[in-house]
């Protein structure tokens, strides 16, 4: 019994046999199908074609998702920890929906909580080794953070000062109904999005619009810049290879001689 | 009566003690709340509704921000000079319009004034020390001006004359009812905003405009470009490396002897 | 006949002799002048008014990639690899619709295939040596591969989840009829496009669109940062200081010893 | 009269001398006044009203410039060479459409040529010495001149060709009315501007248009890799300063002591 409990759990929780890789794959394209079966399921005209298709893919997948929760708490050691995660959330929360539907009707709005389902991807990219390179962003996102922290106070305060004087000009006849919806306006106009739907139609609205959208288009420069800074500075403490005999750090990956006192590097 | 005078002060002005900080942070939510209560209150729905709680929340906040401006003209020793300083009268207009309100009857577009009252936040922010960051942002800035300048001179041209020419190819008939329209419509393009709210009708008009835009697309990397190359230079000159003999900070990574007093760097 | 035969291969397969570079620059505006003609020909006004003209180029150009197309099979050595290849099906594309209009008639669907070829403008650039360039590009992109998958997988789950949240929130009374026609109002929204005409009218929609819009405009950054990196590198690897004793390229600007060979390296 | 000339010469082409550089601030506002007047003249309320007015500014500065044109030709050596110059082109087109107005009655699409005026300022602007910072811009963007064509190249036969498989998917009946439209369409979707006068339609055309615009979001990354490593180049390219004992270069702007050898360094 023992044994067939910690073989089901080295398959559903690790990666490094054949089992244990191809139920990684397997779960990886019921995630995805089931995510594309609630976008489906959305459009009015295929639900109401394939209902009963769309309807038997979701209890099939729900019905499969659910053992494998069962599993989950089943083989590992400490359940409770498991059930409170953060995963453990979403896996519960990829099931629960579908069979609520069961005691309460029309509650489409339920349903598509069920595309949360597509965050348990990572946890599968996590242990296929995806991660190298997603660490590396995340770090160098993380080392521009107070960065781009100060950035955006700075970038809020100027869409409330611009949004309440677009309010004072343009105001309620041309669009701007409340200073909400200017900063709403401001944000749309600052990062260059410009749906449109609401645009200043007087002479001084155009002018200071015209100053925001040239901010908008430098102040883009900003974060650019940081995360740059970051990415580069990450890459470069990645090349920390150290000459043995002058214990240098910055050798190049490919060379064979210490750069700074000429010994001969191996590796 | 001395003894009570600084000690206000120290609250007021500083943030090195358990009290100035308390204050600090109250007086960061009060102006949080009160441009929130400015802003809500331009919303004609909820003006309507809730206007004796804005109008009472605005009254309270008045009033303390008013006896905080005494406190600070009384507690310090140039009363003068922080009255006619920046945040001084940033001060003065947070609480002034609420005032004229009751002499000047319908005056929304001074009670708008009031939001200006987030400028209050940054005296905070600097006193609480989130100013490195923001001081290393500026200095890059400040190194990348003249380049910006240069640029933002030849853009401007740029609008003008293609402005020009876009006026002349589309005409009044297609929305490109002036030149300072016209040049309007260039901002918007350049900058790849895109309103929708003016756009171009002919062959003519269409291939100038997707030139236009491939120029905004391309030239949009210079200010990120110079803002980089800025931010790069910011980090390396923050380099910590120290000497061991003069024990001066910002030597290159790859020295072999210290810059500023030339001896040898072990490492 | 055999010398003949040679002598065309090298025409049209290479470009170093003048009459291989003329044949190459001649097929260079054939092709553009067919893709401007089918171009034309899609513009109603015009295909009424110029058919015939249209219509003789047309048949002209064909005949004469055709002529191409079969010198081509019948001077080259391995005359099955050619036609399978990637350029040989675009020189069959190229071609083939023309003939089919023939017995089919009203096939305009098939007509545009024409414009594949301005892919054939490739190999030729490619003959022509403005690949040096190119290669970098592609170099410096490849590099940067991985940290573009992840970034984009990362991405496109964010619209999922962003497009899911819209449609709970606004509904189809505002637009967002579905899951999928949200999501592409969010890509839409994400990468700053902002067509207008999906836009949300709710509090809540507009604050979480605002949201969307700060966050497009933020991790535009992201692989703006990886992609210069990669370029930095490409372009650090391309130094081309040279050592004197092994005559190797590529030592960096600070090295004070070959990588290569290990001597010192006088300037 | 030799004296007089070329006091008048030194005053108009230099800006090293008190009345010279005094000469050059008139001349700058005069320029951007008439810049103005020319707008201001294309609005159709303002042209009614202040006719007279603008008509009156209009002729006095022409008279104005046509004086310095006169005396430009007057004091240079070589006449010849300065009228068929760039400047001496701009300088006759600033009044050339003025004069001709008289005898060609209701010619506003010649008199919108004045604004190319706005092109003299930087004449001015060259002898001010703004130019550094400008030079520096040019030579960066000149460096990435061959990666820039490379990248736009593929850019423009990217637009073709999928400009081409929208006409095919949505065609005339959504707004894509021929292939030059779908192409006009392709740059606005690519570049984020995003006007909305054209927008898909189906599901096929919605998906595609989805790609295109994570692609111009991603490869707005290369001419701003591009642009950032040649500004960074140009820019560590200006620090050659030299060790005078070692001669090594790359010596920091605050350098005392050179950072290879370790000797003193004289400025």
């Amino acid at each position: 019994m023992n044994s067939i409990k910690s073989k089901v759990r080295h398959i559903i929780f690790d990666s490094d046999t054949k089992p244990a890789k191809l139920f990684d794959v397997l779960l990886l394209w019921a995630i995805l199908l089931s995510v594309v079966v609630v976008m489906l399921d959305s459009v009015p005209s295929i639900r109401d074609e394939y209902h009963f298709e769309l309807y038997t893919i979701e209890w099939v997948l729900t019905i499969l998702f659910t053992i494998e929760y069962v599993l989950r708490i089943w083989t590992i050691k400490k359940a409770f920890n498991y059930i409170f995660s953060f995963y453990g959330m979403i896996d519960l929360l990829s099931v629960l929906p579908t069979y609520l539907s069961i005691f309460l009707s029309g509650s489409s709005s339920l349903m598509v909580i069920r595309t949360l389902r597509l965050m348990r991807v990572f946890r599968i990219l996590r242990l296929v080794g995806f991660v190298k390179e997603a660490k590396m962003l995340v770090e160098a996102l993380k080392q521009a953070r107070y960065k781009l922290t100060v950035f955006f106070g700075f970038v809020f305060s100027l869409t409330v000062v611009i949004g309440t004087l677009m309010y004072l000009i343009e105001g309620p006849e041309n669009g701007f109904t409340s200073i909400p919806v200017s900063i709403y306006w401001t944000i749309v106009t600052l990062t260059t999005v410009g749906y449109g739907d609401i645009s200043p139609h007087t002479v001084l609205g155009r002018s200071l619009a015209s100053l925001v959208m040239l901010l908008g288009y430098t102040i883009i420069a900003i974060p650019t810049g940081i995360v740059s800074v970051s990415f580069f500075r990450e890459k470069a403490e990645f090349t920390t290879r150290t000459c043995s005999n002058c214990a240098k750090e910055g050798q190049e990956h490919d060379a064979l001689y210490c750069k700074f006192c000429g010994s001969h590097m191996k590796t």
